[in-house]
């Protein structure tokens, strides 16, 4: 495939260059915002919550006839806002790592989020979840140990019963109310929780792979907020050293991998320790997630030094293990051509991302 | 591929149920929106003007240091909206059809908005346009003559020039506002107009092809706004039959068909009528398009009775056309893989709309 010549890519370079300038600092809020008034004191209480790290406006004083409220994220996403129009709020409380919201919306149903940003909603969490889970699992054969850090929703749990060949799943989440607000108002993720095999561990990532064996896992599933927070660490050369060690040989992760029409630079960085961390293979897909910031989310696949792992090509394929197409409830976005058509790249990024062209 | 038993898909019927009742008629404005309340007399008319079709709210008020607002869109979306922040208003009037809108935003670039409803963005239009073009122009051998229905920025002009065996492109543009819009605002766009292979009809699109010679095209390309205002016809059958009929055997049509995640009737719909009217190949493909609702857009590819077109395999691969890749400016976003992948339908879609499974 033709690829250019490398140059200045305009479509990217707008986005880049505004986006660290255009808008001040990611995570500032115009005072207006902070400072919502309404007639309403619930509704300003709401207000304030909402706001903590989002980008927020006094348009929920905006309300239809039935008195709906209009709700806006997302710090990594300058210049722009996706609002969520808000039914009914459900639930609102700090917990020690970050502040928990649930509500329920007009079009997407329950809506999870963390500090201001979106997680999931119910209408298209099958599209991350599925993706970010048989991605790495039908990319090798029988995997039988997998971790998932973070993932406290269950949705990546859910995903990963559909394969019989698992014996042992483990799941380190930080933030137990975040499992606890899950098995109350989404239980068709939280239900993960409830395979057998599944062992909870509610504490610090870093730490748990620190006393896990070497060579423990076939695969890690690192289903992580955005690397601000209690996530930032994730991010970093450490976290995925530790990972890989805590990988078998020809071993996987898959990491999600925020948007490549927002992030190319945090792919990059990603993609260059990642390379130097993981002596396997290392690939970089993507799918459409309309309420991730652009509508797209991105994974990195990553496997140990061993045998190749084709990621491209599944040789785990999710229609020929009995049942999985079915296990719990039907597949809604991942089948083996999504699988594949994942990895395909828009030219811009495989010109702008250097490591891509490799 | 597995496919399921077609059974109700809850990640689907969330949004169709709710969409249709949940938010009221789809162009309602909540009317605090038509009242946007300021200090400052020139923004208020700002909003009045901004607000004509599209959901707005009096966030615009939420400016930030430099006084920059807030705009929102898109009746098409309900319960939701995508808002970009404005930095500098730029154009705006009525023209006969439509309200026209340019504004320079702080990290789209400038920002192409019809009645309400973004149009194009200079960061992602390449997504849309390239995909708009290519994918029908590249599924044939040698097209030579090929019609734009819409199109007026211009860009898919742009685009049809890379291929250098086309001899004559007829464009049908009824708003020439749009047009000399576009000249002044984006002419990374409009300069698709200069190729002296253009000829431009400013006029309606049913009474041009009306007067078009049965059989005189290769390939044509509806680039049209949302089914909603002028562009209302062109979801209709009879639209439909005299496109096939201008259509020479073997002939494509490619069709702006909106969003996978939004809109699966109106899809079904279109779909259903092409198959009736068409007699050779119907496919559905999408693309990553973020300033569209829900982050995605669709294209209907249709081909007439002949040979059989096989629209997932480029015949006509632009990597090996010589100089198209660099024509103008470099691809952004379009390639031969991207072609084939943006045929790959998530497992919903193939679910819900039962023409696709065929």
């Amino acid at each position: 495939m033709a690829d250019g010549a490398g140059k200045g890519l305009e479509c990217q370079k707008i986005m880049d260059g505004k986006a660290s300038n255009g808008n001040g600092t990611k995570n500032e809020i115009p005072s207006c915002c902070l400072k919502a008034k309404s007639s309403d004191p619930e509704f300003e209480a709401k207000c304030h919550s909402i706001v903590v790290s989002g980008w927020f406006s006094p348009s929920q004083t905006c309300s239809g006839k039935s008195g709906k409220n209009v709700y806006f994220n997302n710090p990594m996403w300058p210049g722009e806002a996706h609002s969520i129009e808000v039914e009914k709020i459900l639930y609102k409380e700090k917990s020690l790592y970050q502040e928990v919201l649930v509500f329920e919306s007009s079009t997407y149903g329950k809506v999870l989020v963390l500090d201001g940003i979106v997680q999931l909603t119910e209408k298209d969490e099958c599209a991350y979840q599925e993706m970010i889970a048989h991605l790495p699992l039908c990319s090798i054969k029988s995997p039988k140990n997998v971790l998932v850090v973070g993932g406290g929703d269950g949705g990546v749990l859910r995903e990963i019963s559909r394969h019989s060949s698992v014996e042992h799943i483990d799941i380190c989440e930080i933030d137990k109310m975040v499992i606890d607000v899950s098995k109350k108002y989404f239980p068709e993720l939280a239900v993960g929780f409830e395979d057998p095999r599944v062992n909870l561990h509610v504490g610090d990532a870093i730490e748990f792979l620190r006393s896990t064996p070497e060579g423990k896992y076939d695969a890690i599933i690192v289903d992580s907020s955005d690397p601000v927070g209690p996530a930032q660490e994730l991010v970093e050369k450490p976290f995925f050293e530790t990972i890989a060690k805590a990988l078998r040989p020809a071993g996987v992760l898959c990491n999600m991998a925020e948007s490549m029409w927002l992030h190319t630079h945090l792919i990059e960085d990603m993609i260059s320790i990642c390379r130097e961390t993981f002596k396997g293979s290392v690939r970089y897909a993507w799918a459409s997630v309309p309420t991730y910031p652009s509508g797209v989310i991105g994974f990195l696949l990553c496997s140990t030094a061993g045998p190749p792992v084709d990621f491209v090509n599944p040789i785990n394929p999710i229609e020929k293990l009995e049942g999985a197409d079915k296990h719990g409830r039907e597949l809604r976005f991942y089948n083996s051509e999504m699988h594949s058509a994942a990895f395909v790249l828009p030219t811009f990024l495989r010109r702008e991302v250097r490591l891509l062209r490799d």
